[in-house]
């Protein structure tokens, strides 16, 4: 099996992370991982939702959203049916718990952290695109909210990314792209800190059963990935 | 530390599983892992979806609910608030592919199966208990097309169990109670097939993130309790 | 025309009132008209609707559901569809006003009962079995009260009941089951209280208008009726 | 007590019912019961419910509802608030199944009325003005389609209409207005055929049971005035 | 061409405004033109939307709705099909931000009116007809208020009202019915002050686009048609 | 009065038109007013609404929408509050609206385009921006379906483009940014197509209303910005 470009088995795609994207945001960062393309805000509110107020901590969530036609056929938009799928919500839902884990929300204080990820392009993998590109944004706005004098330090305990890994013919591969993931028969996805700790591990089988064996090479060959995203995450903020 | 009732680290609560529960379904079971009570029924109707229209395959889908008082405190009624939360569409959509696994749509013909679970009384675990007896309802419901000569066999390929497991105070536990699970650093929930093998994976570091090793106690203990859970699951469809 | 099971045309089926159906709530009674199984709790909460705030006074208000295979044929989930029916709304508006007539709000004080009425399973006659096993749920609920030293009495005047009659091939029958209810020509619904008074009375002709004489006779039958059911309140909250 | 104008504890309020109040539907009446005000209108469409399909027969339905400041103090508008109130379901369901009881069905053949009942001004007893404007308009709506000669005679059993009764400080009262209903302790409302036969009864004890006597003579008086209203229809039906 | 009547290609149609139409309003108008019928009820309520609050300035908002057969064929019901049309949200901002321009909100206080403009016949130009009257309305609100000692004077700085012209059949018209706006291949809409002031303009090519000579021409119109309901406005407010 | 980088009051901001911005969409443009950001995409689907069906005519439709943070604090999603505002709404009708007028629809043949705006980031004209950018996302599409041989000629008649002007501190300036629309006196939009032709024409007095002269002044500026909109449009589409 030969993959799109030549792409081992083992690798990513290209990953490109932009700061800045947007000029309003706190955080505004576009990412890329080949031709999947998320635009990941952070929005900064100075409160917190009902359920938090008046314990002097903070929350950060997250909203997911596919442009309609970030698709190969245009999908119908969700605000105008009036409502969000299971697909989004569990999405959406997904990111705000992964980079809550990341948060020292207590140090954070009474404010909240919104993280828009609105894909513009899909080609496999946004759930993890998106959280790989929301930590930027998030470590962005944060930062800012240091520079303004409202936090002492950025309440930040690692970094966190996430990448998907398949089944497809029988072989496991990094960083599905759009094509491979329709022909997969086992869908994992893993979100890690930068200690080599997983926050969150999702696998589905599409078509067939997995193993055991199986689980524990797409681990393998998810935890090599995450390294790499934290590399570049790293190279990013230091731009 | 000690369990309620001194339960063992590796032991799964007294488990229930009451066919026949309610009398117009095609199946109708009441599951109970403790007290954690579930209404798992299987309705069959004559048309599949409009996306499977025409392709002579059926539809095996899953709707989920809880009670409004089956929690300590009375949550209020989505059908009331005019929506289904995230959490209920995750549940859902976890329970529909789970048994979408074992069956062979192919050979169930163009007609789609309805798994409502309907949560009594809630006490960790509902997720997994749906699915253990949804599997049974489902088997039941296929049993009577074949009975009516609709079908010529029960197009299921394999049985299909869940159990949720965790870390507690650093140590792993099987089948988490709500006292359990409110404490847990990890929460972790199996699917998996009576081939030993896996249908969903999802892991959720709900305090600190967790390690290989962690992942992998988890592991183990949550492969030997689904097949106490299919042992149980035979039992009943043998009676 | 013979009544299944040769019940007499001024029978009851037979009732049953099981208390402390779930674990949770104040007050968890599982009530059984023949084949109508309904579950009712009974909710306490510490806050009464804001257009009562401020005055000291209680509230009682009551949610009906069935599940979706508590029928024949499955219906859809009103949940799912985003709102609750006219023959919902309409129920849940008659049970919580038939409970509220018994109840003392003011002596209540500043807070809320809600009753959940859960149909498990419907064969005719689930608006009159709701109110009649709610009543026993709330009385659970507001002894628990008491025993909690939140109330000096239980702030209910009488008990109330409530029990259908219909008319079938022309002939006055008492607590129609879903095959009688189909082919009746009238319907009628009695909710009355302890000292033989009426709450709520309700008649539609589905088929034919319906006499004077016919409406007397519908009514003497229900009097009748509601007696045996204040018995078996009484008995049910003995136990 | 005295009542407002001096008007006699059996006697209706001043009623008026002009035809042909607007000019595009098929039947258009504004009813008068005193300052409640209400218009009726009658709208054919050639098709029927998808239930009804294929089967020959018609279908009546109506819809309620009312201006914002039909009452005292504005009501917000229900289309912006995105759903009617269970008052709102509750009432146009029984204006429904009260016209559908006089009207054949079957000799309407696959067609539709929707009877659209919009309160301008509210003074009490909206809903039994719109059941007996109602039958004027459906009636109007009915001969125009003779006219047409769509159908060969008007398909209509008998007239109906409705009146409220209410007990007051004790007292019976015919057609309560707004300020007697506030104050009722009971509020009954009588729908009859000019048979003199009852399609629909609905009592509801406002703030005290209400003994049998009290119900028979809050029917007799319901009764009587509903005559009135078959002779006012008559009338507003030969002009 | 020749209009309907022989209506002159500069004239209204006939145009009335009854104020007082209903009884509980603090301004209550039935506008017309021609067959065009709009009720026009201003309510005041103490109280202004959030982003308001503690800035001591006013609010004045509209909502707006045709009943169902106000039109050739029945609309399906807004608050039954749960929500509002675009058309209808357009049309209240519209008139919302028209009676805003001419209300001093400052000398209005902290309160709120509602112009909520039902129309009761479409037979073309109901947004204009509902500012026309709505006017009135608001003109009968706040001297409502004033004589009630809560405004010492009128806050309206001058009158607004509404006209709309088209091209048909390449003539420019005044003031266009139902049958010549479904026929007009331009249809504008102006909405000026009694200072010769525009307050809105909106102009839509149906057809054809058109130049800054028919611009030109469809504006002279609407100038002086909108005169004449200066004229009737002041009239109606001197009765 | 001067604007930001000395712009003149009758130049446009700098604009700049991207094609080809996304990969899937027939048509995917990225138009840039300034730093107001807009991706519109012109999606083909081989079906037409309901109303249309069989007509052997097309349809053109637009879906407007701004990403949460497109704007200098967070607005909700409008997915996630399950309505589109009323602003939404108005703007995409107008989007509709002016792509639809110079389209041949019976040429088109029964096949749709939907023209999807998303605000990228938001200073002021985004509904002008969308127009002009969806006219060459529109010319894209027709281009594609030409292409692939499903249309003989590209069925447009001319182009349409649309730019604001408004009256700031008594100035009339053309394309306004979001700092000058905020203090703007008055506001208008003009929609043209290349033959010097109105489509649309929208004016509202935010503050003040505004005279025969000022919309002259307005207008002449519209119209000579508008030439250089076509000029760059046709150089895009040459690219």
């Amino acid at each position: 099996m030969v993959r799109k470009n030549g792409r081992d088995s083992r690798a990513l795609r290209p990953v490109a992370i932009t700061r800045n994207f947007t000029k309003y945001a706190e955080g505004a960062v576009l990412v890329e991982f080949g031709d999947t393309r998320v635009i990941c805000t952070a929005s900064v509110e100075e409160s917190v939702p009902s359920f938090l107020r008046g314990r002097g901590t903070g929350w950060v969530t997250a909203e997911y959203s596919m442009l309609p036609r970030a698709t190969h056929t245009r999908s119908s938009r969700e605000a105008s049916k009036g409502k969000q799928s299971g697909r989004t919500l569990e999405i959406q839902r997904l990111i705000g718990r992964s980079l809550r884990a990341v948060t020292d929300l207590a140090a954070l204080g009474e404010r909240s952290v919104y993280l828009d990820c609105d894909v513009l392009q899909a080609d496999g993998g946004t759930r993890t695109a998106s959280i790989t590109g929301a930590y930027v944004a998030l470590a962005d706005a944060l930062a800012t909210l240091k520079q303004r004098g409202l936090l002492e330090r950025i309440p930040l305990r690692e970094a966190v990314a996430a990448v998907s890994v398949g089944i497809v013919g029988g072989e496991s591969l990094l960083d599905l792209d759009y094509d491979e993931d329709s022909s997969a028969e086992v869908d994992m996805n893993f979100v890690m800190t930068s200690s080599q700790r997983f926050v969150e591990v999702q696998g589905t089988a599409e078509v067939e059963p997995f193993t055991l064996e199986q689980m524990d090479a797409m681990r393998s060959l998810a935890m090599d990935g995450i390294q790499c995203l934290f590399d570049l995450q790293r190279e990013a903020l230091k731009g």
